[in-house]
């Protein structure tokens, strides 16, 4: 078995040779899918050399075409980070596999037994931005919960990508599994829209990136897709809330690390908090270097630079917060309902009947009352692992560990029943 | 509050109304929901006359039409049949709300609670073909779920749907709910197109109805759909089983209801029965007036009609089947795995191995052993409720009840914790 992908596949092609890999994956067990997961982490170690000059290459390009140096951290690996990657494939091992839980069971009243088992999807495609640990990390997550993996990474990750990919398909080699359970699929932006296509090949497409990827993917894709992602979050303070509970809050939620899905890009401030909380808050942010984007009302109390049209629907992803007094908590709910994007929501209050009413009302993956934003996440919530966090209402909402990584099926056994 | 829908509304002006409506349901307790699903189920019993006359306009259009006697009969309403829609909500009334079900909950280590909660999606697109019962049903269902209902019959069904849906808008405005939590989308076929780009607007799409409807739904919609039904099913007699059973379940399966998706609709005999089996299979079914399509292998045994090129794609839903002998059970998995629909798919073996295999291998919304595939049903499992078998493997797999009709959430309350 080559550790080489096929070079000049089509998508068609390389999805056909996924679907074979996911058909021996499906069959495959837990210590095997284990064993592979610390075969790759190993080629991983191996390959370190090969992956950093790869990586150079990659980032000497991204530099010489004038990117920034935000961006060129994002794609730069280093010793450290090459680590990371084969950690966190050791990690998955560690993880249960979802592949064969029984989710319920029954039997009918004519002895027909019936459970609902759970299964890989088949193939997924992944479709992201620069990071290039996502291939390492994306591709582990697949191969435990049984699924082949189609890697879609961005051109200026060329390099670095395909550099770990030959890793991750030796590991799958060496450990018995087919090469084809990981790969990359390279070429031109057509490529992309071939891989929306190829319906009925690919089970399920879900883009990690900005708002404009993942917009493309939802509205062309003709495979089913798990939109992920975008945070345009929330922290609502109420008129009966603790003032210092709603300063750390709202600090940790906009600089533990701004540049998250789950950061909060508006503080909605209750009118009769206004006078002792906004001076406040606008000092403590100002001291944690935040720039807050406010109207007159707010400008009243602090330093503010004026709102921008668009600042409202904005995911700043930086150290900029919008700031807005609003006169109830049924405006803070309008507010809400108007601009979110449906990730993580937040209210700090004392009062039960609004902490009820915020967590009925509000329609996002997660709702929170008197904790950070930051808590969303499949780390926080415990899950070992995490593909991304679903702000679609079908299949997973909220952050995707192993489990959402998979289907079901129901198996149905009889002794010859037949309906009368 | 009117319990006529407004004349001439676009589809994201009704879409606005059911968002509207949807946040009141969401609100809406289980007693509320079932008060009016009793009040709904009262009106189309008083609607009665209303509902017949329409009804047979419908059907004195689809006669002068050419309109073949099967689908004329499907649109046929009968004081029996309205009676049975009434039956169905109140049967829904009896059944437990999924919403605010906790799926499952944990407290982290720093005292954040977490617990993941059924919600409903909000505004469900139901887009169906010709019988005006599904009508009845399918809002049922929405509003049980907490979803308000945008119900696309097809222009044949016109009157009929538009008299039901008066009526179950006339039960819900008495209950003190939005009659806009149920509403008709009528119009032209480019209406199809504007609810599936209601994106944002329209939660999820379900289309019910034929392959060609589902098809174009699937392809063209920017709102997530859920596949429904197309059942291309086999049964697969291993060279293990018991020919009686075998018998059995086939002719059940075939004869029992056979215009419906989980119809078994190509038998796959090991070649080591054929001797035994065939004969005696194709002499029972021939008397229970199943045409059988079969190449020579098969003729050989028993009277049957020549294969034709697509018998074995093609979901019959008729009392046709094409029998095929294949070599093993190897040969029958690739068999299915090329023609299947992913709906219903059957083994009769008494060999634990072929159970076992048939069950990993094949891909499909449910698998089954030694039982009738007309088990694969939401009635059958016990649901109480059925929108239809999805067979797509994103959020919903196979039979669709109330809680396959809702979202979670994550409700995640603290005590000011923040992350470190």
């Amino acid at each position: 078995m080559s550790d080489e992908q096929t070079a000049g596949s089509t998508v068609r092609e390389q999805a056909e040779r996924a679907r074979a890999a996911a058909l021996v994956l499906g069959r495959t067990t837990r210590a095997g899918k284990d064993a592979a997961l610390y075969a790759m982490a190993d080629a991983l170690g191996k390959a370190e050399p090969a992956i950093l000059e790869a990586n150079e290459r990659d980032v000497a390009r991204a530099e010489a075409a004038g990117t920034t140096a935000a961006l060129v951290d994002r794609l730069r690996l280093t010793p450290d980070r090459v680590e990371a990657m084969a950690t966190g494939l050791r990690d998955l091992a560690g993880l249960p596999d979802p592949v064969g839980d029984v989710v319920r069971g029954w039997t009918n009243p004519n002895g027909v037994q019936v459970r609902q088992v759970r299964v890989p999807f088949g193939v997924v495609g992944i479709i992201y931005e620069a990071r290039p640990n996502v291939t390492a990390d994306a591709g582990g997550i697949c191969l435990k919960s049984g699924n082949a993996a189609m890697l879609r990474g961005s051109s200026s990750a060329a390099e670095s990508n395909a550099a770990v990919v030959a890793a991750l398909r030796a590991g799958l080699a060496e450990a018995g599994l087919p090469a084809d359970a990981v790969q990359l699929v390279p070429g031109p932006r057509s490529v992309t829209g071939e891989l929306m296509a190829a319906r009925g090949l690919v089970d399920v497409l879900i883009p990690r990136g900005g708002a404009g990827l993942i917009d493309t993917v939802v509205r062309n894709s003709q495979v089913p897709v798990i939109e992920t992602g975008v945070g345009n979050c929330h922290l609502f303070v109420d008129a009966s809330a603790d003032a210092e509970m709603a300063i750390g809050i709202m600090l940790n939620a906009k600089t533990q690390r701004p540049s998250v899905c789950n950061a909060v890009e508006t503080l909605l401030v209750h009118a009769d908090l206004a006078d002792t909380f906004l001076p406040r808050v606008l000092a403590v942010l100002a001291s944690a270097g935040v720039t807050v984007h406010a109207d007159e009302r707010v400008a009243a109390y602090g330093e503010v630079v004026p709102l921008a049209p668009g600042d409202l629907e904005e995911e700043f992803l930086s150290l900029d917060l919008a700031v807005v007094v609003v006169d109830s908590l049924d405006a803070a709910l309008t507010h809400v309902r108007t601009y979110s994007t449906g990730h993580s929501e937040t209210i700090v209050t004392d009062s039960q009947t609004s902490a009820a009413r915020w967590t009925a009302e509000v329609d996002a993956a997660a709702v929170l009352v008197n904790a950070s934003s930051r808590f969303v996440d499949g780390g926080e919530f415990g899950f070992g692992a995490e593909i991304g966090i679903s702000t679609q209402k079908l299949h997973a909402r909220g952050p995707m560990g192993l489990p959402e990584m998979t289907s079901t099926k129901y198996v149905v056994t009889g002794t010859g029943q037949t309906r009368a």
